[in-house]
Formats: structure tokens, C-alpha cells, sequence
């Protein structure tokens, strides 16, 4: 990109940081689980409710504003791509969380300790990318942390799975527990797919 | 857009409004698994095999189209996900439904009616947008209702699988039957899907 | 796309066919489950991990190289999904094949065998594929045949998931394999994947 024309919309920026740290709140959220009784977690799942539904306003906004705006900092698909992404990481949080109540699991295992402190990094790596996407500049060291991480998530989410299984007396409880750690291996990747939308976006637009 | 060469090919529209047309078609036969008794099955799933052929061959038309023509009405990469985007819908009615059949499933749950009814709603509302392609105009009621109705599948699905569980007995019976569950809610997330290419094409080309 | 100014880089042609060759290597590498004790398994797993990073290599080649160009054979976006695309058939082979040792499954059963065979003869025809792009010319007969290909995998994979359930007495066994016969089938559909990125690179560039 040669030039721009100056002065640039810029508030995409602040609505793309607006839905990672709502992803920064959420994954701290997570890790409210494993310090609560049981009956406590209802209450954390109704708060990533209330996350998602603010990601959702968030998202709508970059839409809408796409929509009104006669210049973009980048291409409009690529606006809507990055929110689209950035959304379905909240989504797959939220959603997942909620099934720990819905499924009424008793004890959690441990190895979610782990995964929930991956996710919590990868949303702060996110997090404090977003404001470099002004510049396009420094960003490989983004997704670069990201995947690492999802490498990290990859083989704790198989390590959990062995474990669930070569312990496995009750089906139902598998196929439950199979259900969550699942859901928070989706989430991790869809984290890596935001970084794979910033990265294409800095291939195209460098 | 500023202008556009006349006649333009107008004919893509009404491929997209047969593939549309089909998905019409596919949700009301799902229905009748519920008027039907279970050996009345395998004939439904057999229409709806039909109706994945015939989705198949308005699919390969619209490709074919997009080859042979000099000037297409919006991008041709526009034109080949939502043509693919309408096949995932279809793909995924047909190889759900195919499991009620395959799985030997005996009763249905309840909640099924409900989930065919948001599917059957979803395609209308995707056929009637389709031919508002043609002007971009009026689109954002589709989607904005596309989204209400996803968001109201998404519910309906996670209390289903809450009632399989907690009614569970039988751990191979809840495995096939949050199959056929989790693959009619994927469905659902493929119209979504289909209303998100349409707003992206939206977005860029107004 | 009119003319083209020449010496035009041509390597990312043969990075591509370095990816789809290290696919077929991998499928290859898939067959011998069939042929070791369950004791020789990990072995297998190993080099479809050493596979698996070679592939890493050559897709963060292809990506360095995007960066790095002034002129790129297409469109820098679809370089990207291609390269991403083939990316993920190795990682779903190498995944799923690390599920059966993980699992600790004693048989297996014989369905994986046609499964192996339909990976194969996909990664070949890919392979085969690659040099074409240069042209992109005589692609059609790709895509054709992948369809063809997915489609088999497809009723294969429908008619080992029914045979499961029907023989079905331990429901751990079950969720465990029909994870396997699954992955395996997310990378048929993989394939089918990479056609469509180059279907839809030959629909813009033509």
C-alpha cells in the first residue's frame, strides 16, 4: 500500500481491542471455575453470557461501521473475517463453560488448569496485537506466540483425552468431559484462526 | 460499484434461488420422519438423497456459469462460497437425517419438532433473500433474522443435550443420538454461514 | 488476467508440490498400521510427527516467501489458503493416527484400510495436481476425481460408523473409535478442501 488518505478511520482499532480484552475477561473468568464449589458456577456462567452478549455488540458495530464507512483501514472482508474470528473464539468460551454446569460435572480435572491458562494467554498475546494492527508492524511475533501455544493446547488436549479414556469406567462421563475438553481445544484454534486472519491481512496489505 | 455493463447475466440469481428452493424442500421432508412409523424412514431419506443430487447439480451449474461468463454480477469468489455455502446446508440435512435411519434410532426425541421447524424457517427466509441479491437491497432483515433463529437453535440444542444426559442410561444411545442432535445444530450453523457470505458480499459491493 | 511480466518467481509452485508430496509419503506411511503389531505403532506415529513438521517447514516457506515477493503467481490470499489448506490434511492424518495409539485400540478395524487407500489415491491426484497450477490448465479432471473420492470416504465412512453402533457392546470402545474413523474422514474432506482453493483460484485467474 503506497499512501492513504489522512484523516483514516481509526476506530476500527479500539472496537477489534474492545472484543479481545472482552476475550482477555473471559478466559480470567474461566479460571473461576477450578476456585468455586459446584453450586457457584452458574453465576460464572451467567457472566460469559454477559461477555458474549457485549462481544456480540462489539462485532455488530465493526459491522455496521464497515457498512457506513467510505474508506477502511483494510480491505471490508478482512474487517469482517477478523470479527467473525475474533467472535467465534468468545462463542466456543462461552458455550463450552456453559456445559460444565449444563452437564452438572462433579469434580473437574485438572489438566483444565492448564488449558485455561493457555487460553488466558492467547487472549493477552491477541489482546496486545490488536492496537499493532494500526502499523502492520511487528506482528510476527503475535502469531508466532500463538502458535506455540496452540501446539501447547494440542498436546494437552491429547494428553487429557488418553487419560480420560485409559481411566474410563462411566461412558457417559467420557463422552460429558470428552464434550469440554474439546470444546476449549475449538477455542484455542479458533484463537490460532484470528492469527491466521491478521497474518493475511499483513501479507496482503504489506 | 459505480456502474455496471448492461444486460448483465442475470441467471445466477435464479440458480441461488433454486438451491434455496431445494433447502425448502429438504426441511419439510424432514418433518415427516415425525409423522412417520420407523420403517417409513429409509423413503424420506431417500427423497432427501435426491434432493442432495439435484442441490449438487444446481451447485456444479452455477461453477460452470461462473467459468463461462465475462462478467458476473458480483465477484467470482463471492459466487463460489455462497454456491458452496448453500451446499453445506443441503450436505449436512441429508447426512444428518441419514443417521436416523443408519443408527436404527427406535423413538425420536421431542425436541426434534422443534429443531425441523427453525431449519424449515431458515430456508424460507434464505429463499425469499435470495432473490434481493440481485438488488443488494432489504438484505439485512435475512440476516438479522437468521440470527435469531441460530441463536434460538443454539439454545434448543444445548437443552437437548442436557435432557440426553441427564436422562442417560444407555451410553451408546446417548452417542447416536447427540449425533443426529449435534449434526440438524451444524445445519443450522451452515445458514448462518450462508448469511454471512451474503452480508460479506453485501458489505463489499455496497 | 491479461499478460505477465516475466522471469516470474515459479518456486511456490514447487513448494506446493513439496507439501502434497510429503501428503502422499504420510498416506503411505497410514497403511502400514495394517501391516504391525500394535507394539510397532508408535514408530509410525513418529515419522508421520517427523512428516507432519517437514510439512510445517514448507508451508512457513511458502508464507516467508509471500512476504517476501514482489510478484506473486496469484493472488497472495490464495497462496495463503492453499498452503493453509494442505497444512491441514497433514494435520489431521498425523492427529488422527497419534489417536490410535494414544487409545491404546487393539484391532482395528478392517473399514481403515479403504479409508487408507482413499487418503492415498487423494494425496496422489493432489500431487499430481501441484505443476498444473502453473498453467492452470487440465485442472478440472483434479477436482473431478477428488469429488469422486470424498464421495466414496463419505458412504465408506457412513457405512463403518453403522457398523460400529450395530456391534456396538462397549460404548468407551465405540467413543473411541468412531473418534478415529471420524478424524480420518475430516481429512478426506481436507482434501476435498485443497480442490476447492484451487477450484476457486482457477475460477478468478482464468
Amino acid at each position: 500500500m503506497g499512501f492513504r488518505l489522512t484523516p483514516q478511520d481509526t476506530s476500527f482499532f479500539s472496537l477489534f481491542a474492545t472484543s479481545a480484552g472482552l476475550l482477555v475477561d473471559a478466559t480470567r473468568e474461566l479460571t473461576r471455575f477450578l476456585e468455586v464449589e459446584p453450586s457457584g458456577r452458574s453465576a460464572i456462567a451467567q457472566r460469559l453470557r454477559d461477555l458474549e452478549h457485549a462481544a456480540d455488540d462489539s462485532t455488530h458495530e465493526v459491522l455496521k461501521k464497515v457498512n457506513s464507512s467510505f474508506i477502511t483501514p483494510f480491505d471490508r472482508e478482512d474487517i469482517h473475517a477478523l470479527a467473525a474470528s475474533l467472535d467465534d473464539c468468545m462463542d466456543l468460551i462461552e458455550e463450552t463453560a456453559d456445559l460444565i454446569v449444563l452437564y452438572h460435572i462433579g469434580d473437574l480435572p485438572t489438566g483444565l488448569t492448564q488449558q485455561f491458562e493457555i487460553l488466558a494467554r492467547m487472549a493477552e498475546v491477541t489482546a496486545e496485537a490488536m492496537p499493532r494492527l494500526r502499523s502492520l508492524k511487528d506482528l510476527s511475533s503475535y502469531w508466532i506466540e500463538i502458535n506455540r501455544l496452540e501446539n501447547q493446547a494440542d498436546e494437552l488436549h491429547r494428553a487429557m483425552v488418553a487419560e480420560l479414556f485409559n481411566n474410563a469406567t462411566d461412558a457417559v462421563y467420557v463422552i460429558k468431559l470428552k464434550g469440554i475438553i474439546d470444546g476449549f481445544e475449538d477455542a484455542a484454534d479458533a484463537f490460532e484462526k484470528v492469527a491466521h486472519v491478521v497474518e493475511g491481512i499483513a501479507v496482503k496489505e504489506s
